[in-house]
């Protein structure tokens, strides 16, 4: 396998399910987890996809990831309930959460899952798309390990901390925002010290909370809004409050790191997920056309010189189309990993 | 009265509610628009505070508002309620939706309210915050009239739609988040231009889209987010999608503008209010101390040199402290609106 080559996303998928077996990780945990992790890989995020494989398996083995977890409904009122989800990968309890959600929109109009002892999610927008293919508004907040400061702070204290929200639009692919609430993601200072390319202003400072544009004295990463900081750390916030508070789970300066070099201790994370159900607002053919017209001035509006105007995930459906069509081309470290993986679990590698 | 003099909170209180009876309205209306135009002269968001109290009294003898309005619960489901607001000035429905959800949320865990045939709501912290000193967590949208250019857009296309959520915490204020999703607000520009002062950059735009710091050229402002916009102008999406769609009013681009000259048509504007009980997720003493953790780190978290550490909320508590001691200083503008409106009305002047 050449590092150029395009690999079709069934065979990501599939390799992705065998690799998981062959930890030990259940049937539901490999679907779970190679479902979120080709969100990612089909829609461009790759951040958050099938690169995260060799990161899950670690973690299942080490034993911070449970690899047959028990979900467990353990709390709950009216629309609301609490799903217990026993360490299992962050995408099992998530993706159970939001179908749970989506039922509780049907009876009661909308619905909401808190979701105890999970664990790094991966793509917020997995579950809220999940959500909208199902013909409901589906909303996503989870909290991660600290990276990102407030915007008058010199720690880091959030994480990236995304939101997602996903709405149906009958006859066309649904409006899709999943967004971290850092200025940008950690990932891009990682890629810029790799390029040894200088990051923009006011997106990353040093230890000290003083603003960087060399990525790699940046410590920690500006909350989204530069000058007006306070809101992208305010939306951060809710994040945190939703995914942490109402679980009680931990904030997001008290989760042990991704990275580890702990991979056997379950890391206590929440996350939360909500549904709504248009219907239960409006006749269903008022809100398509209410969505279709807002879709249509949009894409129809004029753009900035040069530019094009798109809604929130048209970039997203348009690389997922080329993505089936043609397939991914893996970065050389997650190509060089899945070989290795291949041999020590003794699975198919990728053809 | 001269431009310097501070004037009592309850004062300006009893002035608006005598202005608004003055002019016909009924007492539910003078009652709640008076609260919302207090809660921003209170929390110093004085562009939504005692100022706009002129342009709802023309509103109401014009037309475009209904000094009478019944309002009535239109459909629902669940816990869910849509509410016609009989085109009632905005704080009416808004106000009474909030109730409505806190009291499905009582019932259900968690309860939403679309409004329909609502008018401008002013500050949308006003019904989150009600909600939070109520116990629950409140959460408020609204559109509003196009000012706002999409990330590659070179149109008004979203209002300043803002979003609102409140929480509430044991034995202190709520953490309260009232943003609008536009980069800077609208009557920034219209200080600027007075003050004779360049705009920071990329906030603002001409006709064409093209960015500019001269306040006089300023057509359309630019979304939250800068360099990242695209998150700015998908979060003003949220609050469309939820305040106009699910609402089956008015999107942005069609609303009326909110400064006339047409004051006879009502403007079909929609807002949504959600609310949560705590309780229902977890037990109360949980979910006080993990706000109390949350936000005791954060204000005693490191501060960026010359900065302070604020959560959510606090420097608009400091203002309500200082102002409900005080009172406040009118710009010169609304004083002299006030002086004229009290002999046009027959009403008692302020002192």
């Amino acid at each position: 396998m050449t590092t150029d080559q395009h690999i079709a996303l069934q065979d990501l998928d599939l390799f992705c399910r065998h690799a998981f077996l062959a930890v030990g990780a259940d049937q539901a945990t490999a679907d779970a987890a190679t479902r979120a992790m080709l969100h990612g890989t089909t829609f461009g995020v790759d951040s958050h996809g099938v690169r995260l494989l060799p990161h899950y398996l670690k973690a299942l083995q080490g034993g911070r990831l449970n690899r047959s977890p028990l979900l467990q409904k353990v709390g709950g009122f009216g629309a609301v309930e609490v799903l217990d989800a026993d360490n299992a990968q962050g995408a099992v309890g998530a993706y159970h959460g939001m179908d749970r959600a989506v039922e509780l929109a049907r009876q009661f109009g909308l619905g909401a899952v808190a979701i105890r002892n999970s664990s790094h999610f991966g793509p917020a927008g997995a579950y809220s798309l999940a959500a909208a293919q199902a013909g409901f508004i589906g909303i996503s907040f989870c909290n991660s390990d600290s990276f990102v400061r407030l915007h008058d702070g010199a720690m880091r204290f959030h994480g990236t901390n995304p939101i997602s929200v996903a709405v149906p639009v009958q006859g066309g692919d649904p409006w899709f925002l999943d967004m971290a609430t850092s200025a940008i993601p950690y990932n891009r200072v990682q890629l810029y010290r790799s390029l040894e390319v200088r990051l923009p202003e006011a997106v990353a400072s040093d230890a000290a909370g003083v603003d960087t544009t060399d990525p790699n004295a940046a410590e920690m990463l500006a909350p989204l809004g530069g000058e007006f900081g306070f809101k992208g750390a305010a939306l951060a916030g809710v994040a945190e409050i939703f995914s942490a508070v109402l679980t009680g789970m931990k904030l997001s300066f008290d989760i042990l790191p991704m990275g580890g070099p702990d991979f056997s201790t379950p890391r206590q994370m929440g996350a939360f997920v909500l549904a709504l159900n248009p219907e239960a607002f409006l006749a269903p053919e008022n809100f398509d056309a209410g969505m279709r017209r807002y879709l249509q001035v949009l894409r129809d509006s004029p753009a900035r010189q040069d530019c094009r105007v798109m809604a929130p995930g048209d970039r997203e459906w348009e690389i997922s189309r080329i993505r089936a069509e043609k397939g991914v081309i893996l970065d050389p470290v997650t190509a060089k990993e899945f070989r290795v993986l291949a041999e020590t679990l003794g699975i198919a590698p990728l053809a």
